[in-house]
Order: C-alpha cells, then sequence, then structure tokens
C-alpha cells in the first residue's frame, strides 16, 4: 500500500497526459445531455461524491449517483434520454456496475466508463467512450492511486463539460502530491490516539466530503475501525451525539473555498464538546482549530479531494501497522468486488 | 419517544386520508416534469432515499437526492427545467431546506413541499404544492412519527406519478403497525446484547435501504452507539471486514420482493464471518439467516420501510434506556437542526 501511495505523482501525471487530449471526444458524446448520472461502488462511489459535486458546482448541470440496484435487482424502465451515465470501476469488471452501465445505454443515456482495468475491460467496452486511467497494476486490496486518478479522470470530465477552471491546475496537482510526500508528515501523535479508539467520525464539506468518505472507507477496510464519512451537515444533524472523548473526529477541508469557515466551525465544536479533532488540509485555519492536524497538498479546492486523501491514505496504513494488520491485504476483502 | 412510536398508526392514518385526494394536483404540477430531486437532511434524508428508490423502480422516473451545498454554499447555477424537485422537512423550518428548494425554483424545478410544520410554514409558503403530514406535534427529539409519515407522504407521490400500485395496500399499512404494536415484541435478548458492543452496521437493500440508514441514525442519536447505515452492496464492497465478534449487525428486508434473498446471504455471510446477525422483517428465511429475529408488520414490498423502522424504533428505545440515556432528549441536538 505505502509503495502505491508514493507512485500517485506518476500515476496522475500518466492519467491527465493521457485523458486531457480527449476532452473534445466526451464534449460531443455529451453534446446534447443535460445531466450526469454516476454509477459506481466502493471507493469509486466516493470519487463519484466529487464527481457530483464538481460538476454541479462548476459545470452547471445536475449530476446524482445511480443506485444499481433500480438497474440489476428491480430491472425498472426509466427514460433516461439527455443524461450522460459515467460509470467508474476500478477493475472494469465488477458485474454490477458493468450491468448498470448497459441498462443506462438501453434506455437512452450516453455511456462513459472510468476505470483502469484497461481499454479491452467489459466495462471500457460497453460504454461509448472509456476514459482508462493509467495507475498501473494496484496489488494492495485497499485501492489508492486507482482511487486518486479516478478523480483527476472526473475533473477532466468537468473540463470536457465546460467547467470554467484552469487545466494547468489539474497538470500541476501531481508536483504538490510530490512535494507532499517528499517531506513526511509526522504521523505518530494521531496514530497512537487513534490505535486506542473504538471509533472515529470522517467528516468534510462540499468538494472535501468525498475525501472524507473515502478516509472513512479506508479505517473501516484496513484498520477494522468503526469509521463513519458524513458531511458536515449530516453530523450536525444528529451523530454529532456520537463525538464524545472516546470518539474524535476527523475534519478534512480544502485550504481556502467557500467550506472553508464552516468546517473550521465544525472542528471547534468537536472540540468544544470535549471530543479530540484531527484536521487534514484547511490550512492555518483548521489547524489552529483542530488538537491536532496534517497539512495536505497545496491545491485549488476544486482539486483538493486528489490532495486531501493522501494524508489520509499514510495515516490508514501507519495505523494498520501499528495494530499488527497487514495494510495489503485485510480481512474480508478481493480486489474484484462481485456484490450479486 | 415510546408515546410517539404508539401513535404512528394514528398519525398515518391522518395523514394517509389527507394526502391521497390530493394526488391530482401533484399530477398536474409534476405533467412537464421528468424526474425528481429530493432535498432533505437528516431523517428526512433517509425518507428522501425511500422516495427515490420508490420513484425509479415504481414510477418510472430518475429521482436523486440533492446536495444542498450546491445551492446555499457553491450558489451553483444549473438547469432544472423538467425537474420536480420535493423537499422535506419535518419542522418545514430549517432554513438551509428551504433556501435549497427556493434555489431549485429559481433554476426552472416545479416544486413540492413534504412537512409535518404547517401550511403556513416556510418550506410549504415557499413551494408550489405543499402535503402536510398529519404527525401531530413530536416532541422527543429523535423522530419517529415524521418520519413514516414523510414515507407515507412519498408513497402518495409515487401514487401521484403514475407509479401502477394499489392504494387501497397503503390505507392498510396503519392497521398492520398496530397489530405488531399490540403484540409486543420481545426485545430484551438484543438489547442485552447491543448493550455491550461499541458499534454495529446497519444494512438493507433496495426500498428497505432506507429503513436501515434510519435505524443507524436513530442508534446515533439516542444511544451514541457507533450505527453505520451501509447498503447491501456497500457492505460486501469493503466494510464488511469491520463485522467481527464485536460488532454485529442489523439487516433489514421486506417479507417478499426482489431484495430478499440477497438479505438472506448477506445475513449468512455475516454469521459464517463469526459474527452475530440480527434480522428485522425478512419473514422466516431471514429469520432463520440470522442469531436472533424480530418480526416487522406485514406489508407489500413497496410499502416495507414504513413498517420495518417501528421494532427499530423500539429497540433504540429500550436500548436507550438500558444504557441510562433518556431517548427523548439526548445530548448534543435540537430539534429544528440549522445547518448554518
Amino acid at each position: 500500500m505505502w509503495q502505491e501511495i508514493e507512485q500517485q505523482p506518476e500515476a496522475l501525471r500518466a492519467t491527465i497526459d493521457w485523458l486531457l487530449p480527449r476532452r473534445d471526444e466526451v464534449a460531443r458524446l455529451a453534446a446534447d445531455t443535460r445531466q450526469v448520472l454516476l454509477i459506481a461502488r466502493g471507493t469509486s462511489d466516493n470519487a463519484a461524491v466529487y464527481g457530483s459535486y464538481l460538476i454541479q458546482a462548476h459545470a452547471g448541470r445536475l449530476a446524482s449517483l445511480a443506485s444499481p440496484s433500480i438497474a440489476t435487482t428491480y430491472k425498472a424502465s426509466i427514460d433516461l434520454d439527455g443524461v450522460l451515465a459515467v460509470a467508474l470501476s476500478q477493475s472494469g469488471r465488477t458485474a454490477e456496475i458493468v450491468e448498470t452501465l448497459e441498462w443506462a445505454k438501453a434506455n437512452g443515456a450516453r455511456t462513459l466508463a472510468i476505470t483502469n482495468g484497461g481499454a479491452d475491460s467489459p466495462l471500457a467496452v460497453a460504454a461509448d467512450v472509456a476514459f482508462v486511467t493509467q495507475a498501473g497494476i494496484e496489488r494492495a486490496v485497499p485501492a489508492t492511486k486507482t482511487f486518486t486518478t479516478e478523480l483527476a479522470a472526473l475533473a477532466v470530465l468537468a473540463l470536457a463539460l465546460g467547467a470554467p477552471l484552469d487545466p494547468g491546475e489539474l497538470r500541476a496537482a501531481p508536483e504538490a502530491i510530490s512535494a507532499l510526500l517528499a517531506a513526511p508528515l509526522d504521523l505518530t501523535p494521531i496514530v497512537d490516539e487513534l490505535a486506542k479508539v473504538p471509533g472515529v467520525v470522517v467528516s468534510g464539506r462540499g468538494m472535501a466530503y468525498s475525501a472524507a468518505l473515502e478516509l472513512a472507507l479506508k479505517l473501516k477496510e484496513a484498520c477494522y475501525l468503526h469509521a463513519m464519512g458524513l458531511s458536515y451537515a449530516d453530523l450536525l444533524h444528529g451523530p454529532i451525539a456520537v463525538v464524545d472523548a472516546d470518539t474524535p473526529a476527523i475534519v478534512m477541508a480544502a485550504d481556502s473555498g467557500p467550506t472553508l469557515a464552516g468546517t473550521v466551525d465544525l472542528a471547534r465544536r468537536v472540540t468544544g464538546a470535549g471530543a479530540r479533532a484531527y484536521g487534514i488540509g484547511g490550512g492555518p485555519a483548521l489547524a489552529a482549530a483542530c488538537s491536532r492536524a496534517l497539512a495536505a497538498p497545496a491545491l485549488p479546492e476544486w482539486l483538493a479531494p486528489i490532495g486531501l486523501i493522501v494524508p489520509g491514505q499514510l495515516l490508514t496504513e501507519a495505523l494498520a501497522r501499528q495494530l499488527g494488520i497487514n495494510p495489503d491485504s485485510p480481512r474480508g476483502l478481493s480486489k474484484v468486488t462481485q456484490t450479486d
């Protein structure tokens, strides 16, 4: 897992170089569509959450997550004319995702695959256009570089859909992650504290929400921690009751942007309730509001999740080892999941 | 909380009697729309999940959940022509939800409010049409009857959108819940076991997923339990690693329908991994696959969540008392939540 975390700048560079020139192809595919339907599970579902925020906030289109069982179990017939269906799968081989993409196409959607499984994977073959990420082979069961390259592919998709954002900022993202990885973070104090708690809440808002969901999933998968990924608002609407002296919160935010101030307030509420708050990203403002904090790669808000997850991955890897778990192959998981 | 659980048959009867005759009004409102966008937070968000499955599985329309921060924080401009926006709020006074509904209207959507806050609540006033649920005043902080009456309102919405389902089955739902409440469940063995664990996973698929999310939220709010609501597929895609001897799963399913077989398999996987599985609903098949089980009211699959949550509410109430928590006013919560 650690090696694959380190490979991310290179994987991202290759993916961005490969996909950015293919924006026109997706723009043509999407020309007569008005909205985006994202189809994914697990880690790819967390990437899809990023896609939905990015496309809605910056590309002026409704974007939402599909419920695959509507296709595979209920076998519903729904008019998807005008819909661009985007299916994400690391392997490109998860039968449920392939079946849902085929369902979308049969119901009138245009279809795009985002996969690291190659142009000959079933998902890529089934789609009108395939964005094949260039992460190389991923051996550790908890996904790392296949997640961040999916995020990069979604950033390219947003640009292809007309988001008025700077592709140069995307091109610069791998270097920002390299810089973070070159100056190792001091994870020990947080790892020592997390090793003693039964659970943790991971929260973020807007773009950062996807990184919070993904970090919660990593902590569940690789550390068997009861980690709940909650949006800022959903944490306030009830479950803040679970944050206490035994249950810290990890709070993630971009270094700038419209959600930072609210996230800083949330961290203050957590510490005010007597719980520990660990910040990831959010610059000096979030660090000051938290018990402990980790810096994230310096990225603009629209790309922040690509960087925010990296300190989270390092934290997961270190915590798993501290707990005596091999992070490369935790229990109960296989690399290609078949739901049915 | 217990009194309000008991009031649900009456609250449902009043709500169904009030709303079923207003189907035509919503059918006219929705006449030139092609999809549904649900706007909600917290408990109402869990109701919205039911609405999205019900409308997609049976009313032939795409239905998805909005991200309110796209409206309130990112202030994005999105073309919502052809969209029926449905905002749900128990109080009708949560500013974020009212603001998101107003944003949807300004962006071209038709709008429906579902609220227990009355016809003069800000949400009802802001919407083109208001479905006012008839739950009466709810005093306990954890929502019970305002949740099930929201589900009933969504069932009426699905009928108004042309779902070929039997309104008589909806009219019969209160009686099925009365029958369950009249023969109290033996909760003690499960309560005794749950009182000793740090966390629990709550899972369900399709229609039942909304009930699983809502039970997880109740257990977090009122019992401070690390309860994770996960769809069947998402549980298999990774977090099944958190299920172990200390972390049981509560598995919920309708007594019939296309998701039952998969849910029974999931319960077998959980017990096969050495963890405890508690079934709610799912008939004899699910009960046989679980360590312990609670029956749910006898309802057809499309209405199952209205009944499935009731044993869950009773379990939450009993567990809170066993843990020394007053379920009517747990820490950290107020009845009207303002996110901003």
